[in-house]
């Protein structure tokens, strides 16, 4: 069995409202240290498969058809075997 | 500065719909070596302070009053110097 994590954040110059609307709360609850505040996706599965290889690829897929947006996503995959 | 991570899962017995349908999804799409799916947001803030334990004190606050629902979330935090 592994698992894997898929982590997906926004690429350079796609607006964060989540992360910007955050910030402005805290601002608004007074926490006027924080400077910058983003947020990341993270999609967690468990999976069968032979080698970590061949989950790689699988995931890789799973990206392109489903999890992510290729205009506006980054992603970044870590395999663990379990 | 410092760089403050806020993973935020939901608690066990918790229902995950986007985990859930995600997993739907994937089956749907073919790759029926996913056994479980499973989403967590991550909170990325960069921040002034002046030490890691004063700063861990501050997201404690703000998971508290803003970023968390004590009622269906589990949270950690990771500080790393900047």
């Amino acid at each position: 069995m592994y698992e894997a994590k898929v982590k997906i954040g926004l690429k350079k110059g796609v607006s964060d409202p989540e992360g910007t609307n955050t910030l402005k709360a805290l601002h608004l609850l007074g926490f006027n240290t924080v400077k910058e505040a983003k947020t990341i996706r993270t999609v967690d599965l468990l999976m069968d498969g032979k080698n970590k290889e061949e989950v790689r690829k699988k995931v890789e897929q799973m990206c392109q058809r489903l999890l992510t947006n290729p205009v506006i996503h980054t992603y970044e995959i870590q395999i663990e075997e379990r």
